[in-house]
């Protein structure tokens, strides 16, 4: 019998022309491929027609399937023999908790490999034209996840020093505690004029971006009727995106994903602006 | 004349294989190449034969272009009708310089795009089997620069809230400047047996990872002799190495950038472990 295998995989920030050229190397021979709710279609069809598609993400009104059930999954295929494609959204090692998956296959002996991934921490702010580090405003960056672990397991964020500790501050997951998140950095010490934007679905065609300032970002994301997936920038780098002019901002094309020959392609080349 | 445009693309962290597709498909259809130092021959490799590479980085015993001259180039190139690719390591909005590159084109109204690449940041722990996140251990991370800005305009790091404001700390560019940085993180309260990952090269076929506690790193690197380009990884999730089987750790394949027929492929793929 073959051996099986497990493959990692960031999927990245949600273009799928992000998807890494080693990652979509990986997913077109796979036999099985268990993929989160955030993964493009575009992506998961790049697996062969016959590969076997598992969802392992929240779907609305189910429950996700439990960490311990997805890492049984990939143990399972790849025991009988498969390629079996882990496919998350952004980098499986940033929130992705790829980390207990690769030690749940190592105890077991199954060989695998990490394909890194786009993160949305960096990606999504570059989509609306704010750099994370730019110099003389930002030498430094710190990315945090806004939502609580439900189990509690996690180090409790420290928002007393993570406050002003570096120049840019990105949080993942956080929409949903962004009052809390912007009171708690106000009062420890984050002048209320620091430039905040909200980028949602960063990457794909329905990004969109709220600007303000930490006085004035909750009533705006309110009014603006934001969901997630949004990622929250903290800093003056944000000021940086007035002077990108959005035309000039990533677009998404079906060529990005396809290597569409090369006619088809010049003209879909033309349509990016 | 055809309109010139400029595509910001991430190289990724060295592996040729973490080049996103999007990137690859610019870098085929360039006339124009602006390359760092760290970029894979392989990577260039993708241009067309016929398109222009300009080397852009540090040469040994030369200076590297400064930042305005590259500007220059690419603006220059563009503007008689040039797809141009500046290409560097990484992500080019992360210690990348790719903002003040992105605001040149703006201000001259040259289209661009930006390509978000694989951060080393993230990639070249991954590689050592260090994810930046993972449940009970770590739910913050932070990135900075080691290396000093020659020109003192980047705002400077503050190590004392730093230290021990995220679980996890990320430093680029900081080998030159290990002793001093150990120094002012124990000065600040990191504990001297907080755990230490340098990864020298990550994700290349040269990668090394040497590890210790912050009490003993910098004679560790020393009598290893490491040299640049290091990752310098702080925090409990550096432990967690030791529980990730090296055998099953990132190698590169030709396969990975070429897109080689499958009958190659899979003879080259049976070469991953």
């Amino acid at each position: 019998m073959k051996r099986g295998r497990v493959y990692l995989i960031g999927a990245g920030p949600g273009d799928p022309g992000l998807l890494t050229v080693r990652g979509r190397w990986a997913l077109r021979r796979a036999d099985v491929v268990v993929y989160d709710r955030l993964v493009d279609p575009r992506v998961l069809a790049v697996a062969p027609p016959a590969a076997l598609r598992i969802f392992a993400g929240k779907a609305s009104g189910c429950h996700a399937l439990p960490q311990a059930q997805i890492n049984a999954l990939l143990v399972a295929h790849a025991a009988r023999g498969c390629r079996v494609v882990r496919l998350k959204g952004g980098d499986p090692f940033v929130f992705g908790r790829g980390g207990e998956e690769a030690e749940a296959l190592a105890v077991r002996g199954i060989p695998f490999e990490i394909v890194p991934g786009v993160s949305a921490a960096v990606a999504a702010p570059a989509a609306a034209g704010i750099p994370l580090t730019h110099r003389g405003l930002a030498s430094s960056f710190a990315v945090v996840t806004g939502h609580e672990d439900a189990t509690k397991r996690a180090p409790p964020v420290d928002w007393a020093r993570l406050a002003t500790a570096t120049d840019t501050l990105v949080i993942l997951m956080g929409l949903g505690r962004l009052s809390a998140i912007v009171a708690k950095l106000l009062e420890h010490g984050r002048a209320p004029i620091t430039p905040v934007a909200l980028i949602q679905r960063g990457t794909t065609a329905a990004q969109r971006t709220i600007a303000g300032t930490l006085a004035d970002i909750v009533g705006r994301a309110q009014a603006a009727a934001l969901g997630p997936p949004v990622v929250i920038v903290i800093g003056e780098v944000v000021t940086l995106r007035d002077r990108l002019p959005a035309r000039s901002r990533r677009r998404r094309t079906a060529a990005a994903i396809t290597d569409a020959p090369s006619s088809r392609s010049s003209r879909l080349s033309s349509a990016i602006v």
